[in-house]
């Protein structure tokens, strides 16, 4: 575990990474972590989706925690699409397929919290 | 535990709760929790304060993880302020004293994450 320090940040300050063909579009920073920060239980992350953009469907055996910071969009959870703008909250439980998708002209910005290794589904507690 | 159960909402579909005389002009939306949401290992809030308003200062044996929203405000983290307004990410780590004030004139919204109870130190495993 690393030594959990205090800090105080711009989400901006942490690069950006991109994910390839998977995501077109999509950016995510690791905005607090437990290999960086020694974040025990929660790693949050920031999720940029450019216009015409779109996050993966699929689904993992960990929740996702989110909160819609900018711009306008909708995901689907399971079968069924919600649409999403500023202040919306989605939980995905583990194992529910999910995909996002920015229906705006603008970045659609949102947060999306996951456990932090040692709470993943296998590892050693 | 709860079974977990997806959801999308607005953070405002959740009732504000208040403080009292320990943080004045302040309150707090339980927008995901294990209790009702069946969110195994963090608990998301929205706390809002109202101009002139602040938190506690306080410390306790868990973390947060703040993303600031809306407004402009400072938050304490043991002897040093730091300016935060929309973007900024603030890890406090557990034990270390805190408390946030709205320096503007509009409300400073932020983002509380915090572990579930099955996460907090002394609880059983």
């Amino acid at each position: 575990m690393t030594e959990p320090k205090a800090k105080a940040i711009h989400y901006t300050d942490v690069p950006a990474l991109t994910f390839g063909d998977e995501a077109p579009g999509v950016t995510i920073r690791w905005v607090i972590d437990e290999p960086r920060d020694g974040a025990p239980n929660y790693a949050l992350r920031v999720i940029e989706v450019a216009a015409g953009g779109h996050t993966p469907r699929h689904a993992h055996p960990y929740e996702h925690e989110n909160f819609v910071v900018e711009g306008e969009g909708r995901v689907l959870i399971e079968d069924t699409w919600h649409a999403v703008g500023p202040g919306s909250v989605v939980f995905v439980p583990a194992g529910v397929h999910h995909t996002y998708e920015n229906t705006g002209a603008a970045p659609f910005k949102f947060l999306c919290g996951i456990p932090t290794a040692r709470h993943m589904p296998g590892a050693a507690s």
